[in-house]
């Protein structure tokens, strides 16, 4: 079995066995198939597609290419939630607390009885382009560490009941081989090939459940419903094949998540939400992909109970202790959850003013997660620094009503080397109107939720 | 303008300019754009194809990547024909020297008038898999030099008005670089890919035009005939778009071209097209191919005069004369021209007899190749050596009548080592019927013919 022979196969549209996909992943990772033959059959699988078999295959290949992290030992479901990206997107700094905070008993008042407890290993990436990234959210905190040994981020999750780490060497390296020649040859946007990455990478987490949030809309990579749908589905599918429960929620993106955009303003902004204030789109999406973790991990039967719980935990003010909790294992300044005024502000406020009145009818979300990057908030290219104080306030969000002079968002900066550019792209991503939009629902449709349904789920 | 924007550019099936093609090719020269890079280009091609512009662009581009040899000084047309490869295509060995013994002056008896010469400058390639190639049939010539310099093959070229070559490091650099990538990465199957691959080395020849053979059927690259006529229309329309004539006879492959198959057998056999003598389909092609030279390079006016230009290249002698003399100056033995006993010739001979009687319905054409690759005959891999030996000879076509024990090929071999898969796959190779077949006419289309029509040709 050669790898042009398998490359020929695929790009003749038949389907490659578990051997051959092995293959190519095992040559990926030893370097023994060229750069050139890898090129070439990714570019055959953009073209014609993946089965569900070889999706699944494909991503245990990959999953097995490093080290699985094995987390049996520690008693109760490990899940984790995964986004495809987003901009202002802040949920995991909300729902890992607020789900490892419900500890193994029910609600205070009735009857203690021992109950399985969720962990949440939590591995993430960083930002680039218009999308941010949990890591450098996190990092914005003083102190806090990503970069956490395997033994290390264990020993964190055993403690507090979840860990946030960045990508390691150790877990699927040929992802890591494998996406680095994706992105130099336009063969990233497949999604059997998306999909491989990230589900290679989850389940190497050792996980027994997994909550996907598919974005789409302006802000979104996949912009088109349909386009996310079909990525959700077929994420649902290989989980499934690979055994593991996973549900995909269908989310929007078509304006930011929350009102504010920026690394230390996404924590600020987590916090609210933590001590039970923060925008309600934000609290919405929290309480829905917690509400699944609780579901998938059997720490309740429904999704109503999930909700609950996850409220009760911010009420209750538990999640807001586990938040402290992992800051302090991980490193980080704990004193920031309760004064967030330590973490780092920008020197210099811009107020973008609308000079048209009416309704906001529409925000081009990726040109607001441009503005944020330009100001040096993201990174344009994965080897640029990130300024992890800058960012930007919207005070206005679809559906809103808007008067001249009124503004429309708030620009924190610190230089103002490319502060012109970011405000114009700003100004322009509001599109006002004279009549009120239909503002699209947050969560838009749950697939992989049929066996959770039924007396178990509302 | 990165080359990954290129790639994608493509794989979106957005039309590349002419800039963007120079990249790739300058850069696939020069070793500036990785292989990886050019791997999932080649693969988008393959997917997503060329427009007419593009093609023509890339030929040109791949063509100027090397030298691009400059026959203006010599009077005269300079014409080329091109095979896309068969089984049994031993016509290059009959039409050079035919098209170059038909010197400047008219018939014998009429007044002599200087009308123009055409001139052949050959360069030709090896045998690959189930087809053979003309280099190594000129070299089982004893002393025939393929690799002149191309000093060396101009001077050839002028003294008897064909020269033939193998493909030099100066001629279209980027096609070999490309070449090679294809091979290990299954992108040869293009169509724009075989063309530009094609053209562009036919183009660097410096000639004026070319007369291409598309070969379909069971024996050619391009099996169906669909696909045959879809390469040479592009093939015309690059060539055109370059500023070269360009025709195109659509031929056919369905069992190979006249009875003998290995190189020196087929020497033998082009000395008896050239002594008047050999089998007529074999003939037929000869004298259609050459009158087709000879129109594309105002040595006729129609396409009739041209093949009794030929058949009268043939019976003069004249021909036989200027093969003489190529042989001669390219530092072979010419004695071989009046005594083909010279050629190597194979210490044994086997009998494939059939064991039904009948008509021979089919002859599946590239067994029969590779029956004499497996001899020794031909290469499996480019590194193999030949030889020049070895072959077979058919002693029944499509639509013969057998008779049960009758010889249907006789097998020349040196090693028996690999003979009994040679014979046994020759003996399938046979299908015979009860019902005389319809046999296929040799040429089936003539493609980019419009100009020369009317008046000029039949």
């Amino acid at each position: 079995m050669r790898a042009v022979d398998i490359i020929r196969k695929k790009r003749d549209t038949r389907e490659l066995s578990r051997e051959e996909l092995q293959l190519l992943v095992d040559g990926a990772t030893d370097g023994t198939i060229p750069d050139y033959q890898l090129a070439a059959w990714l570019m055959a699988v953009v073209w014609r597609g993946m089965t569900p078999a070889e999706s699944a295959a494909l991503t245990e290949a990959m999953l097995r290419s490093g080290e699985v992290l094995d987390f049996s030992g520690i008693p109760g479901a490990k899940v984790d939630k995964h986004s495809t990206g987003g901009v202002g997107d802040k949920t995991s700094l909300v729902i890992a607390p607020v789900v490892a905070a419900a500890r193994g008993t029910t609600k205070p008042g009735r009857v203690p009885i021992q109950v399985p407890r969720v962990y949440v290993p939590m591995i993430s990436g960083r930002g680039l382009g218009h999308t941010g990234g949990t890591l450098d959210k996190l990092e914005s905190i003083p102190g806090f560490n990503v970069n956490l040994s395997l033994r290390e981020f264990r020993s964190v999750l055993e403690r507090c009941g979840c860990a946030l780490i960045g990508q390691t060497p150790e877990i699927a390296p040929a992802d890591k081989k494998l996406y680095a020649l994706r992105d130099v040859t336009a063969t990233v946007e497949s999604p059997f090939l998306i999909c491989a990455s990230i589900m290679s990478k989850k389940m190497a987490e050792g996980i027994d459940a997994l909550v996907l949030d598919v974005k789409t809309g302006s802000g979104a990579f996949m912009k088109k419903p349909a386009d996310a749908e079909y990525l959700a589905e077929l994420m649902v599918e290989t989980g499934k094949r690979m055994g593991k429960k996973v549900v995909a929620l269908l989310t929007d993106m078509d304006q930011p998540l929350g009102r504010k955009v920026g690394n230390a303003l996404e924590v600020v902004e987590a916090l609210e939400i933590l001590n039970g204030k923060g925008p309600e789109d934000l609290r919405e999406l929290c309480d829905e992909l917690s509400a699944w973790m609780f579901v998938l991990g059997n720490r309740v039967r429904t999704v109503g109970e999930g909700r609950e719980l996850a409220t009760e935990m911010i009420a209750s003010g538990r999640a807001r202790d586990s938040f402290r909790e992992v800051i302090r294992l991980q490193g980080g300044d704990p004193g920031i959850v309760d004064d967030p005024d330590r973490l780092p502000r920008a020197q210099h406020e811009e107020r973008v003013i609308s000079t048209r009145g009416g309704y906001v009818t529409a925000i081009q979300c990726e040109q607001i997660g441009i503005a944020s990057m330009i100001l040096g908030g993201g990174r344009e290219k994965m080897s640029d620094a990130v300024d992890p104080a800058v960012g930007l306030v919207l005070e206005k969000k679809t559906g809103d009503t808007v008067e001249v002079g009124e503004t429309l968002c708030v620009v924190h900066y610190n230089s103002d080397a490319r502060l012109r550019e970011s405000v114009e792209l700003l100004a322009k991503s509001f599109e006002i109107g004279s009549q009120a939009p239909l503002v699209s629902p947050l969560v838009q449709k749950i697939i992989g939720a049929e066996q959770y349904t039924g007396e178990r789920t509302q």
